[in-house]
């Protein structure tokens, strides 16, 4: 399978309504500018880019309990989770650039339609598991996984424009990394649930090395099902991705977002990658730079790139010509 | 114990002479402000807030060798160490704020006048247990713990303020985390009676997972001592606690700093905690702002905030009542 | 032998051909500005400086291959070999404060020289084996050691200026530390030739403290062997080591990178030491100073500083004299 997939299905998805802050919006731009999908070619990959999704404009998309524009997020996610779902089928991975982390309802969703089987890594600070109920801010974004799971669906109202939205997951398919902000709901359903969940006091406590083992073991321990990587920037320590809409002091280094990508990677699984919080406009310049940069790092890794270094398949040590030997341009 | 625990006793200490920096006098009350209290509060503490020490004047307080302004400090130390007891005795945690590390003449003696069995982890980028004689700059912060340890008492002369001191603890009771910057006569006293000490030489070998396991068990083995929490601020590493007087590089990571807190707060034993050498007039207003920053997250942790969140005792996940399904407000 | 090793050579190489970037050649003086060699006097070591080498000019030093400054570069190492071979012959360790890593070819070669059964700790974020063929930018810091190592002759044509050079060790005989940022050649040899080599991947997985006990194990078994440390300062993050040529990030935090001065210190064996690719030209003010605060931490470790601190042969804890006691100035 690893070798199998060497074609990557790129969609931008310029979009914030899941959270308050404009600017997420600019992210796939940007992530294209600064070279993301160059990089990617140059490691071997044929690159189809499906360029930015266009969004249905809904002008009186009141809340619904406290949540925030379901009808234009439920839309949306809608229209993802096709696309996903048709990348996924052509044998493409998914690679889906954020925008607000609420775009994951669609990739998730169309990933699982492709691969029934598959498994979700989701890289935060914030397990993004609320309840349209619980949620205190009622901002999309986190609340993600309570639509995907079949488990939560009893505390699940019906949310204008998620109609189409078919829990597809179970509680026991999903694994979180770098956890450290979450409110009373979201601890109560991981403990209820029994969430195979890493936070960063598991990090601290076991090594990045362990976290990676132990939750690839818990969803998939034959290493047998596809897996989607959900990964919001703002699990990564604001020192190395300041430019993101709720950051939290204490986050993954740049080695461990790094090494986590690594390990995923090289189960040869990988199927769907999201990318998303990366917010271009906040911060000082440099912040934005850095975070972008970090971004890329990340990318690379999912799709390969080891700090050991990558030798092509057929390269071969160069050797001095004899007739070369001591020649000397001038 | 955990759960009865539910009353701090805080003392602000405004007191600067153990160390020559002005400023780290102004840390209680920047603290206040920056709203430590009030998480407490939110976290279901009942706070009781002694105010700010009032000091007297020792107008000739000469140095004895070169210790500087031993009457000034071992006149607070003596008040401090009264509050303390009682507050402890009232069944409160008692959370000292600093003001410079000589305050803990105090609060350690105070501490163990009410639970003798105690014992003591001290974390610090220093183990300020110099002597008198052997302080090379004079500064009691430094010299803290040869007041308080029966074992050292041979080293120390009768000191002119200090006659008040009862040493209260055994060099078997303290256990150090963090500590980086050692003059010989520290390190000699450390190995010569054997002190629990875990540098970041040894948080980099080890852990910090393992490190707190094995300091823990070394004075504390059965869980059943009260614990006395002496956390310098820099004890951390300057890119998270700039402002502060001696900074050393090097130091503990913010996550680091918040797993002993959480690991400490998690024996149900901890009732007596000092945080020192905030200077909030060091460094710019950004540093200013993080280390106060620091400082709340670790005293949040000492009182038992999570990673992983914290669930009120009587939380119920909220279901969506039959009658308000699909309902929208317009 | 650890303690007959109290006299330490120091060779000033201000040389910067070896790479593109100006600025480096500065670094030997700025860092006895900075005061490096003072506190090795401090921690007891008898100081020989054997002052700043001087360079032959060859001014038509036309490319060979792409290899740039081939002349140069090999008189210079050639000379650097005979001091470093001389200094290791009085028993004095060698140490040469860079300057580019391309003199690395000249003291490794003249330790070598001096002690044939030495192994060679090579900490960096690269690798710095590409060969003549093979390197893409032609800077001979990233060649050093295809040509010391004798396997790896094959690859490595006759180059004017480097005739001179005796393969002198084995790839058996060399342990990386560091890695992240490495051409396919290099990936390549380190993989053919099976040599011991720590990426930042590694250090993730395993902790600093085990890569260095494997690494040691694996060129030092029995550590009975004299250590060659080639320490470039880019094998630190750029969080503390900034001004340097070719940052890469996700390196060494400074205390994984004083454990490792302070574990080889600890063998007793280490014998010569670079210290290698300080540029203190780059970046602002703050970046400089903070270089050549992190260079020097790490020379200091390298010659047996600990953060336990150090206690002279002979301390002895002062005691107070009966007669003094309550002695109080005035
Ligand atoms: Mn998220
Ligand atoms: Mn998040
Ligand atoms: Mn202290
Ligand atoms: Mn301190
Ligand atoms: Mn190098
Ligand atoms: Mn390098």
């Amino acid at each position: 399978r690893r070798l199998a997939h060497r074609d990557v299905g790129v969609l931008g998805v310029p979009f914030c309504k899941g959270q308050p802050r404009p600017g997420v919006a600019q992210a796939p731009q940007r992530l294209r500018d600064y070279g993301m999908l160059k990089k990617l070619e140059t490691m071997g990959y044929r690159v189809h880019d499906y360029g930015d999704l266009q969004f249905q404009e809904f002008p009186d998309d009141y809340p619904a309990w406290n949540i925030k524009y379901p009808r234009s997020i439920g839309a949306s996610c809608k229209k993802i989770s096709n696309v996903v779902e048709e990348v996924t089928e052509k044998g493409q991975v998914a690679l889906t650039l954020g925008g607000d982390h609420s775009l994951s309802i669609g990739t998730v969703h169309g990933h699982a339609m492709a691969e029934p089987n598959m498994c979700l890594i989701w890289v935060d600070a914030h397990s993004d598991i609320n309840t349209p109920m619980a949620s205190p801010s009622g901002n999309i974004h986190g609340m993600v996984l309570s639509f995907l799971a079949k488990e939560l669906q009893k505390y699940v109202p019906r949310v204008p424009g998620m109609e189409w939205v078919k829990p597809c997951l179970s509680t026991k398919d999903i694994a979180f990394i770098g956890l450290r902000d979450l409110d009373p709901a979201e601890r109560c359903i991981i403990e209820q649930y029994n969430i195979t969940c890493y936070t960063m006091h598991e990090v601290d406590r076991m090594g990045i090395h362990r976290v990676l083992e132990e939750a690839l073991h818990s969803v998939n321990p034959n290493l047998d099902r596809p897996i989607h990587l959900s990964y919001d920037i703002d699990s990564l320590d604001p020192a190395v991705s300041p430019s993101t809409g709720t950051p939290v002091p204490g986050g993954l280094s740049i080695r461990e977002g790094m090494y986590i990508a690594e390990e995923i990677a090289a189960t040869g699984q990988l199927t769907g990658i999201d990318l998303v919080e990366v917010n271009p406009e906040l911060g000082s310049k440099q912040d934005q730079e850095l975070t972008l940069f970090t971004a890329c790092e990340i990318i690379g890794a999912c799709f390969g790139k080891r700090r050991k270094g990558n030798v092509p398949e057929d390269y071969v040590i160069p050797t001095p010509a004899e007739s070369m030997e001591g020649f000397t341009s001038s």
